[in-house]
């Protein structure tokens, strides 16, 4: 298999994504190149790390995943290259991996310090077509030259965000992002849910009280403001058949309390 | 011919195709993977039972088409199969299927009950990645396995936008929605369109009167209203090289009347 | 190799690309299609021809490149089809190829007259569906009947920006676009600057003094407005991790003036 995918902050209004396909292509003939988006906000590392943690354990073993949303290019910021037992990751050293990372048990990174697989010409601005595609282009062939890449590296960058506050009876978090629904994602995972028995007796977003806890969507009435733990397994805030971000008026970083009530003491 | 198609109302910038592209890469290394659209507006179950009518026709004998506009993930409903002598098509049982099975002679429908298929944990909301996918890269390599999904089914959800009302010297339709260039696509079709003789004497949209029955869109001068039978057999209102939804202040639901003079009776 | 590229107007949200693409999928099941975009403003030729110049030369050998932004489809307006040495080109005859031209030296221009590898039954107004994707899929298989294609073109529409005006001690020129990141691309090209050293002494875009001249983006503090050569080789106007678009609020047309100091004189 030789699976190559791409997540980058370039959009797919102009012809960047286009450009690093081709120079794949023409150094790898057979890569089967995916896209997982171009439409991360111009240098949103957070979001860009949470969509790779999301979807790259669903593809086949030996894929090289290129993430590159880099507002560092051209300076000396590193890039990385991890290897885990499963894939290949390139990126910059800007905690763009973060997510991979703290998933993975058992990983090797180095610092790509070779430009032998990059392209002859390396523009400043443009490291995606320049180095970031021919390199993967190359490993996606040749895996083993993962050792001849560069140094292994102990120390790089981490960008994560906030954990989730748990008490005795709540716990309390925020929202991270909406997606295109308009489902409110939040930094609480099912990990943190582990002491508690579902359904909370409360949940609280902002100032919306949401009204029910559910499996899935179609499980309350259209328009209900409802809480779930979704598919990627972080807990959200939904509207039935809505845009809970638009009906319910909220925004990135507004608190989510779930919590549950004082057990009766017997007295 | 290895082809499985994908429209959604995912959108792009989620990572939610990408998971449903590296399952199927998984199980079916050989697939070729092609978006028709993952831009469906949320739940709009006839846009996107619209634009798989559009164009599935094109695709290769034997492709496999999945089509995931599924507000009731979860809940009871049902996840079709329509097997036709050239392709396979999987759905949620809520009508997106309507535009091929209309336009189909030939088809056999089962209701997808085994859950071999799927992936081992499944999720209660993310089905095109858990159960769509898998699915779908099953049937691409072994489509005989058609019948061991389930049971034949007779009864189904229908999604159809309203006819038009044909009279004897009128056809009355509606704008169904906007394309990319705000062309407005109706529900008045070619096989409407039989017993009249192009072009019509007077056609109104809204309050619009459109100047001029075309073939082609540069037939007109720049700016001009015009109407025409666009290249899937509909009804179109447009401007020529401008956006006829912006330009003419038109919204889905706007009545379309094309009109012909009576004859003149001998008096 | 059998690369075939897409450029268009017709945005992703409806399924004219995906028609395109089971066209040549059906003809040629081994054809690789890659999107330049689809999202070019609708009916602008400078804009698609800009895109298609810088990604094209980074595919393989042999990839056909289909370009329809094509106001006039269905009128008496020429196809024409460009084959270089390393690729074959194919668009309407209104200056989208114009890049293209610009950068090649050697290459030889006919006019589609033979309607042989059309679809059957061609509509007036998709000619990218029912004309270009099966073409382009038979040139992919078999470029050699470029012979048969018609007859050899001397003359040729043209698409091109203003040319900027180079003075003694300054270059004159305009904003053509922005990008996604909005950086706003120039029609200042590196082959505009040989005769003066870098940096320019001064560098005005519209009302704003530019502060700084860079080789890459972090090079300044985030939030400076900063003039560079980008990575394909165009003077861009950006602001470090901003969006000079919204930020500075230059438009396309806004002049954009580099200059340099005249040398003392010996008095």
């Amino acid at each position: 298999m030789h699976v190559i995918t791409l997540l980058t902050d370039f959009g797919t209004e102009d012809a960047y994504a286009a450009s690093m396909k081709g120079v794949i292509l023409n150094l790898h003939p057979k890569a089967v190149i995916v896209d997982i988006t171009h439409e991360v906000p111009p240098q949103d590392i957070l979001q860009a790390s949470f969509l790779l943690g999301s979807c790259y354990s669903y593809f086949p073993k030996g894929t090289v995943h290129i993430t590159v949303v880099d507002p560092g290019v051209g300076s000396e910021r590193r890039i990385l290259c991890v290897k885990t037992p499963h894939a290949i990751f390139l990126a910059p050293d800007n905690g763009v991996l973060t997510s991979v990372l703290a998933r993975e048990k058992s990983y090797e990174i180095v610092e790509v310090a070779s430009a032998a697989y990059f392209l002859k010409d390396t523009s400043f601005t443009f490291h995606g077509r320049d180095q970031f595609a021919p390199l993967a282009a190359h490993l996606s062939k040749k895996p083993r030259d993962f050792n001849k890449l560069g140094l292994r590296v102990e120390e790089y960058e981490k960008a994560t965000w906030p954990e989730p506050e748990i008490g005795t009876q709540s716990v309390t978090g925020q929202i991270l992002f909406g997606d295109r629904f308009g489902n409110l994602i939040t930094n609480i995972e099912n990990s943190h849910l582990k002491k508690f028995t579902l359904p909370p007796a409360d949940i609280q977003a902002g100032s919306v009280k949401v009204k029910q806890w559910v499996r899935y969507y179609a499980e309350a009435p259209k328009g209900t403001p409802i809480g779930l733990v979704n598919s990627e397994g972080y807990v959200e805030i939904a509207v039935t058949e809505q845009n809970a971000k638009d009906v319910l008026g909220l925004c990135p970083g507004d608190p989510v309390v779930l919590s549950w009530q004082a057990p009766h003491t017997a007295d």
